[in-house]
C-alpha cells in the first residue's frame, strides 16, 4: 500500500514509539504526585514543553500548553478568547475553527468568514475589511489542510493589529509544525499544533500562547498545565510527540526541498487530460490537491485504495458532505468540486512510490472514465 | 518498589499495550477515512466503545463518547448541562467537578457545595435541601478518591429526581469503574470514567449519556463520537483502555474480593499508636486512608518512597495546598489531616508486599516520630 493520506494521519514514527515506551513501563507515575517518580515524569515533560516551544517560538515570549488534541487548542482559542463583538476567521479552516467560530452565534458573539482566493488562501483585504473596533479574535489557519497554500500570517497579524491593537491573533498551525519553516512573531499571540501529522500519536496537541496574554482554561480540574489545562497529562503521547518532533525538526529543510520535488514529479507524471492541479505551487509541499474534473473523488479514493494507493478527497474531519467547504469557497465549478483528491506526503515516501502511485492514478481514473461514459 | 499510588495512576496493562500496539503500526489509518484503512479503525472504535458501555449501562438506553480524559467528561457535564439557576454538588468532588463548579459563578451559575459526612461520603440530607426549582445540574462523585467511601448514587439520583424531575444526574464513576460493580439506573443521565485508573493510559477517558438526554459537544470540530466530541479520536488509548477493562472486569468481583481483604490486612498490621483510619470500611477495597496524626504526610511520603514503598497523600490532582479540601470536609482536626497518607491497591499487588509495606511504614513513621520530638 502506498499511503499518500499524510495531512490526515501519519504512521507514528518508529523510533519515536520505542523511545517513549518507557513511559509505559516503568515511568508511569503521575506526573502530580509528589514523590521521586512523579517528580521525574514532570521533568521529562517540562523538558519536552520546552523543545516542541523553542522550534517555533522564544521561550522567553512564549509558552506551550499540552492539549488532547489539535482540536482542542482551536476551541480554548475561540472560546476563551471571543468573548463579546465579533470573531474575523476565514472560509478556509478547519472545521475545528470553522464550527466552533460557527458555535459563538450562540454564545453572542458575531463570526465573520474572510473569502478565499482561488489557490484556498485568504482575501487578506476581506480579511481587514471584516476587523473593526468590535473585534475581540482573529483566527487564520497557517497552511490550508485541503490546498496547502500558506497564509503569511506574521504580516496578516500585523495589519489587524495595525487596525486594532486589542485583537487576539490565532492561527491554527497544524499542518505547518514540523513540515516547513515557522517563526512566530510578536503579533500572534496564540498557535495550534499537532502530533499525529508528524509521526506523533492522536491524541496530542499544544496551544502556545505569547506569555503576556491573559487566557483563561477551557478544562478546569486539577490545575496541571500552569492551570491553563487540568487533567492528567497524556504522558505518552507527549514524551512521543517530542521524539517525532525532533525527528522532523532534524531535516526539515532537506525533508521539505526532497517532498518539493515528489510533489512536483507527481503532477507531472499525471494525465493532463483527467487531472488539474489546485494546490498552488508556492504551498507546502506536503500537500498536492488535484480535481479529475467530471469524476466522483469518493469513488476514485476507493478505486484507488482497492488498487494500492491510499489518498484523501478532502478533510478527513469533515467528510460528510457533497462538497468540501473549503473547495466550494475557492470558487471551483461543481464538476471540479466532485473529483477533488488530495495527495499528501511524508518524508518516507519514496521516488520509487511516486512511479507506481503515478501509474495507479492515471489508470484508475481512465477506468472510471471508461465506466461513466 | 512497591506501588499503593494507584488511585493516582496505575501502571499500564502490559498485555493490554501489547494487543493494542497494531494501533501504533499498521492501523494508524484516521477512523474518519473513507476507505478499507479508515473504516476498519472506525469498526474497531465502536466494537470498543460497545464493550466498554456494556459493563456498566444497558446499551439501548445509553450511548458512551470518548474524551481525552475523566476530567474533561466531567468539564462537559457541567458546562453543558449546568446552563441557568443552579447546579449542586457535593464537598467531597473531585478537581474536575470542583473547579468547575466554582468557575460557573463567573456564567450566571449559582453552584452548592452539600456537607460531607466523616467518611468522605455526602451528607444526603443536606444535597437534597439544596435542590430546588432551580436546579439544572447535580453531581455526585460515585467513589470518593480520597477516602474510598462510596455514594449510593442510584438512591441520590431518585431522590433528587422526585424532587426536581428536570435535574441533569451526572456522576464522576472514575474511582467506581472496572473496581465495583457499577449498574446505572434509569435516574442517572451522565457517567464519567477514565483509562488509567485501570491499567489503561493516562489521556483517555469516556463520558457514558443516556440517549434520551440532549447533550451539547464541549469541543467543536469535524463532528467526531456522534457530534459530541470532535477532533481526531486517540485510537490506540481508546483500543488499549478497551482491552485493559477486559482483564478488569474479567475478575472485577474476585479481585474486589481479594483486595478488600489485602486492604484490612494492612490496616491489621499498622501500629495503632501511629496510625488511625480514615475509610470507612465500607468503602471501596482499593483505598485506605489513614492519617499518622502530628507527623506531616508529605515529608512521610518521600520517605516513604526512600524506603520503596510509593503512596498519596492526597488526589494527586491537587496535591498544591496544604490540608486536603475534601478531608477538611470530613471534618478532622488539623493534626490529623497533616497526617494524611493515602495508599491505594490495583490487584497486581501481592500478600509479600504487603508484609513488607508493612514494615516500611511502621519503621518510617517511628523514625520520622522519633525525629520531630
Amino acid at each position: 500500500m502506498i499511503y499518500y493520506d499524510n495531512a490526515a494521519t501519519t504512521r507514528p514514527n518508529e523510533k519515536a514509539v520505542a523511545r517513549a515506551g518507557i513511559y509505559l513501563t516503568e515511568r508511569y507515575y503521575n506526573p502530580s504526585a509528589l514523590y521521586g517518580g512523579g517528580f521525574a515524569v514532570s521533568g521529562d515533560l517540562k523538558k519536552a514543553r520546552e523543545y516542541l516551544l523553542s522550534r517555533v517560538a522564544d521561550p522567553v515570549s512564549y509558552e506551550l500548553t499540552f492539549t488532547s488534541c489539535g482540536t482542542e487548542a482551536d476551541n480554548q482559542a475561540v472560546f476563551c478568547c471571543a468573548k463579546r463583538g465579533n470573531a474575523v476567521t476565514t472560509a478556509g479552516e478547519h472545521a475545528a475553527i470553522y464550527a466552533s467560530m460557527t458555535e459563538l452565534n450562540n454564545r453572542g458573539v458575531q463570526p465573520r468568514f474572510a473569502k478565499l482566493n482561488a489557490d484556498g488562501s485568504v482575501d487578506v483585504d476581506d480579511l481587514l475589511r471584516l476587523v473593526d473596533d468590535k473585534t475581540a479574535f482573529v483566527s487564520v489557519i497557517h497552511v490550508n489542510n485541503e490546498t496547502g497554500a500558506i497564509n503569511p500570517i506574521a504580516d496578516i497579524a500585523k495589519k489587524v493589529k495595525a487596525k486594532n491593537p486589542h485583537v487576539v491573533f490565532h492561527s491554527d498551525g497544524v499542518q505547518a509544525y514540523g513540515k516547513i519553516p515557522v517563526r512566530l512573531s510578536k503579533e500572534i499571540d496564540l498557535y495550534s499544533v499537532s502530533a499525529h501529522k508528524i509521526g506523533g500519536l492522536k491524541g496530542t496537541g499544544a496551544l502556545i500562547r505569547r506569555k503576556s496574554l491573559a487566557l483563561a482554561p477551557f478544562v478546569y480540574g486539577g490545575g496541571q498545565e500552569s492551570g491553563k489545562r487540568s487533567g492528567t497529562e497524556n504522558v505518552f503521547g507527549i514524551m512521543e510527540f517530542c521524539y517525532a518532533a525532533e525527528e522532523k525538526f532534524a531535516s526539515l529543510q532537506e525533508d521539505a526541498e526532497r517532498i518539493r520535488a515528489l510533489r512536483e514529479y507527481v503532477r507531472a507524471g499525471l494525465d493532463r487530460e483527467i487531472f488539474t492541479r489546485l494546490s498552488p505551487e508556492s504551498g507546502t509541499p506536503y500537500i498536492l490537491a488535484v480535481s479529475a474534473a467530471g469524476l466522483r473523488g469518493e469513488v476514485l479514493q476507493r478505486m484507488l485504495s482497492d488498487n494500492g494507493l491510499i489518498v484523501g478527497t478532502g478533510s478527513a474531519c469533515s467528510s460528510k458532505h457533497r462538497f468540501s467547504r473549503v473547495m466550494t469557497a475557492c470558487g471551483y465549478d461543481e464538476k471540479t468540486l466532485d473529483g477533488v483528491l488530495r495527495l499528501s506526503f511524508s518524508p518516507e515516501n519514496t521516488r520509487e512510490e511516486a512511479d507506481e502511485a503515478i501509474r495507479i492514478l492515471n489508470a484508475t481514473a481512465r477506468e472510471l472514465k471508461e465506466r461513466t461514459k
